[in-house]
């Protein structure tokens, strides 16, 4: 297909007026695009795909003017969509993308960008090729509360970042096609790619599975970025209760982020450890304790998702890269795919 | 020295009358230990005796009766003491509370039971041939909390076990002679060893250091109890909040102990997962969810170190082992020292 | 008007098929009416009228299909419309519900039910004498959690009631045309007069305004419902934090109600008092304490609109007075209007 | 009895090296005064008083070197005795502290000062006449986080205070003497009267008694500061849960203090309502809102009443007044016997 005749901007043009966009996927998170795609003012959604009729009823309300078809071609052929928007299930994130940019549509993609990284990588040569956006929808980088955490880390406000503790866990929705990892850990390595800017030097993970389909339910993630710095991530569908916090230990400062604390979020403590380096004390204590303020800064109400199809619509129409564009899903696919190595083989540690 | 001589009872005798003592040790917790043997009727203490004579003089005026020495040797020799509470550093415990068993002392040591696994294995034995009392202050496990939930185990309320989570972190105590898992994680190994019983297949540590000594100030510690059970355990000096916290996921009913939470230490979700092992299902869910009530047992408010000194004495005077005996220390021991391996190896797993 | 010739059913006539209903305001409350009622499968939502055009527009998108209309009297008209439900400033309430009950509609108004006893009054018997469903939204009667205590209170779990406290406070949305007290205090009295059933007997209420307005945005009320039993209110337009919870001290157990906590939204406390009412002690302790566990029973999860919402088509079609009639408006108005005389009267008592 | 005869320093007099201290009352509070006198080098706890042999015996330990006697004339007379600490029932505080100062001794009494407004009064004038100190045991004016709190009030971080709500509730102990309001008001009124330094204009009280004693458990005291501030009070034995809050609501930013939370007990919410008083919006909202950052202040881990008893000496020592004076206690005690009436009478206002 060539995008030209398909009536779509060619590799890099801006675009002018609202991004015409189809989403492909009405399931979990689909309903939750078009919706924010249609209160965009950037952005209008003109069709909606799924391969179950029932699923495409029930957002037919959300959305009464776009088309609804259950064949990805009627999409791919449609010469007003400019963008598709691709929320089912990973292991299609790849053909479906490929199949949406070699038709001359920029692509906005669910985490994971593809459930292996020979496939991701693909994707990032190819959207460079033709020239098509490739994003991914990480959607923790656009939340204010994520932006915040990431301001006051490159401001130096922390000081050196010690580790990095984070736990998501609940009473989960099991998925049949992918373990805990899979499902939860991509947000918050994300979110640890996002402030860090770099791959870690190797990797553990550690998990078990209670049903017969042997993918895990509970999981231990620890990512070694070099001597100074470790992340470690607990993501669980068995827990009785619901947790969703980081901890970022830092030498001046430390950062929780409790996602589900929505008066307060982010807790910044001004406490710490002085470390004694030149001490020769022989015995006793090396270090001395700092404690200090609490602050907990506001952060906006905004939805993250509706953060996410604003940027997306900018890179269409002024043709910027995207915050999280291929290579970043790329980051982690590959710690996702070495984690899945590690895992299978009880912890053992992969050098990436 | 011959314990008959020494004016002690023989091995395995019963002992009448109050259970004379000498405190070993005044930093953190010895005053602990003085303060609840001074409180116990069932217990007199007769002696302290530290190293360092201003801790002495800041202990005097809590048992102003007893005998103060820095000479270890007046307390071996001192055949009015039955017993001794050793709360020294850990690399002290073997020497001292072998020296007290040849002296014929009972005793009674502080977690862990010995640095080494050589040391503890030769404390049990020699303990064994002496007819001495030996018991470990895994403090822990003579809290009402652990003990209602041993019985919630044990009563099989809970169902299998899944998996256990423990949390033990705090802006803390840096210890100048050892790591944070030796310092931290016996609490959390001797709640486990309690409610399980029986040893770990095998075992991996992470852990990180921020000064100069080398010591793990943030580890992660990771026990496999064979296919259907993994225990995690985080433990923290440089954690900006303090939490204390353990899940125990299983079957029919979750359990989480907050330590901190004094007015529901214990919780227990009557909700879980419903495993459908005969489904076929191809696309989609496997299992289902239940939850339900969320019950908080009263947990009656004694200290557990009065409960500890009160279970020492009753042993002392009944001759009946110690729950907490030297085989438990040396369960703990033989985990620590295979952790401490794991550690250095970059969390690689180790079979015990 | 004369019901019948507007095609409108009879008075206490069965209604068959699905209920047409006409929003009448789309303010702050009126799309969340408009969501449930086109999400109900006995209702359809025919009209949706608003003085203010944009309001209109802004929800023209939730029930394309609707007649959209800034006259009341098209609502009047239409003889397909069988029943309103009333979402304006409380000062139209009795005017609009009255000329929908001479037009043969059935009634569900937003509380409170009138801002005076009068108006309240002559709604309950116009309602009366047109057999006229007229049923007032006090929602909270319809949440699964209120639904749980009123079972509770019923079955003498708690024993008998002591006291209840409650707190509704937040940085509020100024209203500007009633006080906190109007704003806010309907809910918890209409939670207290489902569990009671029954007047106070006196009340007090105190306030302050902080704005020209003088209207007050922090207030307190205190009723009076005989010797053994009090309800007081802090209803708080100007809190930092949000607070919404109901403490029931009772003499067997005691309850309390956090609509903030989603997780464990009810706990009862198996703890009191023990009173020795023979105890002639001079000095000393007269009663004794009771700790005991706590239990957070399991609290379905339903929007308590949608119950409204059934429950409302339900008395239309099937002729049984709604469980929040008129009279139960009417008690609360009778409180509220009290209260009023009693804040601008410094918190004098007004005997009911 | 002559003050100079009984050897003590003259009125006014500065008195150096420690002051001699006897504690009357070995209760509840009791025990805590002789280890913090104990333990502070400005003072030395010569004796105790108890009608209680028992009591005396249960805290000989902790003061070994002093006189007990169950005889307070054994006080009075002895000279080495400079000042009296008195913790015995609120009904014998006046009669104590009064024949304490004539016999030359300085006073610090348990809050309230008295239970009723003549002998306090009589207290004040008799303090003064005989140029001693009397001190009333405000312990909350002496924590860190209440004097952090004066700071922020004083410095106007806050601005002018809109309201302060304050609840403190528990399953209590129960008073045979008093009734809920002279139990745990004093803490809360302390509190208010350090922070604002005034009297209110008038008060009301209801409160509840569910035993036979007819002293209520139940209790609310409100306070009118003039139409712009008005402070609130719960008090309670009865409730299930413990909580000790209080809440400045003010123009610029407000406050909560949670006594219950040690890692933050001050929070500063930086949030909070522009009122637009030039706006003549007829139908709409008079005010906005502001959301901002919430701060917590380090607070030090102090005892209070460490400070109490050092504040206590220094004036002893220098002839200073103490920050919680006669004059102070007096205040509480207006307020109290005002609140008494006013809780007999179903909370009739009585202006003070």
């Amino acid at each position: 297909m060539n995008a030209e005749l398909l009536g779509n901007d060619g590799p890099g043009q801006k675009k002018s007026g609202p991004v015409g966009v189809a989403v492909i996927g009405c399931g979990y998170w689909g309903p939750n695009l078009i919706r924010n795609f249609s209160t965009c003012e950037a952005t209008r959604v003109l069709a909606v795909c799924d391969r179950d009729r029932r699923r495409l009823q029930g957002v037919s309300a959300s959305c009464p003017q776009a088309q609804f078809t259950e064949n990805f071609d009627d999409i791919l052929k449609n010469p007003k969509i400019d963008a598709v928007a691709i929320a089912t299930p990973v292991s299609t994130h790849a053909a479906l993308s490929l199949a949406a940019m070699e038709a001359g549509k920029d692509v906005l993609v669910e985490k994971p960008l593809a459930d292996n990284i020979r496939d991701a990588e693909r994707l990032v040569s190819r959207a460079r090729e033709l020239g098509r956006i490739l994003m991914v929808d990480h959607t923790y980088v656009y939340s204010p509360a994520i932006r915040k955490i990431k301001e006051l880390v490159d401001s130096g406000n922390l000081g050196e970042i010690y580790y990095i503790d984070s736990v998501r866990i609940n009473l989960g929705q099991f998925q049949s096609d992918i373990n805990v990892l899979w499902d939860l850990a991509p947000h918050d390595l994300s979110i640890v790619d996002y402030l860090l800017g770099r791959l870690p030097r190797s990797l553990a993970a550690m998990g078990i599975s209670h049903t017969t389909s042997d993918l895990e339910d509970v999981a231990y993630l620890n990512l070694d970025f070099g001597r100074s710095l470790m992340a470690t991530f607990h993501v669980n569908w068995l827990s009785p209760v619901k947790l969703r916090h980081t901890i970022i230990g830092a030498s001046s400062r430390s950062l929780i982020f409790n996602d589900l604390n929505h008066a307060e979020p982010i807790k910044i403590y001004d406490s710490g450890i002085q470390i004694d380096a030149s001490s020769e004390v022989r015995y006793g204590i090396l270090v001395s304790y700092r404690t200090g303020d609490v602050w907990s800064p506001n952060v906006p109400r905004e939805e993250p998702l509706q953060n996410v199809v604003r940027h997306f619509a900018d890179c269409i129409q002024t043709g910027k890269p995207p915050l999280t564009d291929g290579e970043a899903g790329l980051r982690i696919v590959r710690i996702l795919e070495a984690a899945q190595r590690s895992i299978k083989a009880q912890g053992g540690r992969i050098t990436l």
